[in-house]
């Protein structure tokens, strides 16, 4: 599993070149920034709306679904600025002691 | 990097258990559901802002911070629900032909 | 101007009733909760956006726009559970001396 | 109840005036545009988490609480950017036959 953050930017990038009439991330782009993260906060609300209703029916299929959606579409944010999700994981990993020994993250994260 | 977000994973599961006067992520868990989720929409907030700023400023450093933010406690949320990021990857792999070849995402995502 | 809000609550009530084929609030009622919330979520994010554009541009006509589109949905969601403008125009009231003489408001608002 | 948000406009307008360390509202001003716009989202996250909740428990109180935020905040927002709730009020009439005979905001509002 561990490859498919990078190779989904890959794709995400090949994709910024591709037809809008026929690459759903090419329209993303033809679209503008707003368009992206538009899609961005839609998605942040349908995954808490996801995570409520998996609190009640015990049914986290939603959740799933609705958060690779907001991950997703952040990678489109990324890749719209030049960056991708090795900033990201680079990021966390100075954060957190990832031996596991030491919790780094500030308390006002 | 490949590794980072199972190690994170491992290591939220390790904090649940935590003292939440001194572990941050325990402290969420304290709080529940509604705080983590609360955390969830603030950080898709910040990138959203973060973006626009980067937008005029050029410099993409804060947006690079606030989606670490953001996708931290998206798997808070994902380890509270008793799920981790390879159910995430996994539909993303899922949705994506990740050899390259076919943009499999519909349309309407 | 004074009354704008009571008489769109009066419509949102009646439109309720009406077909979802013809009326909006109608089709968001029949989709249920959980479409009404995305809607609010969505029109926050596109508020949030055009007052950063508007940050830069100077033109503020979309964000006028966009927070009727806030209010509007918001409205309907109250419809929706059993609410209405005056029970949030009382809270306000309530936090505020509208006399003028001082603020009320927690400072964890 | 109808001046209310007339009345709270003027009290907003004064407060930009205050002193941060007395006033909620010239804190946020104090703190810029992106604090405010912050909140507001912070606030939407809350009134849809509320919501959810009252769809489950019945009870309505957080909704009006959080509802109240929003929109508070919103007027925030509206008059950091030479904007007030009458411009909002009178989009809403402008996109609605208040007489009560016909719908006239677009299909996708």
């Amino acid at each position: 599993m561990s490859d498919v953050l990078q190779q989904l930017a890959q794709v995400l990038e090949a994709r910024k070149q591709a037809d809008p009439d026929t690459s759903y991330v090419a329209s993303l782009h033809a679209k503008g920034l707003n368009k992206i993260l538009e899609k961005v906060g839609e998605e942040c609300t349908e995954t808490l709306l996801a995570a409520k209703d998996a609190e009640h029916s015990g049914d986290t299929s939603n959740v799933v679904y609705e958060t690779a959606d907001l991950w997703f579409h952040s990678l489109v944010m990324l890749s719209r600025l030049g960056l991708g999700p090795n900033e990201i994981l680079d990021e966390l990993a100075r954060r957190f002691d990832l031996s596991g020994l030491e919790e780094k993250a500030s308390r006002d994260q």
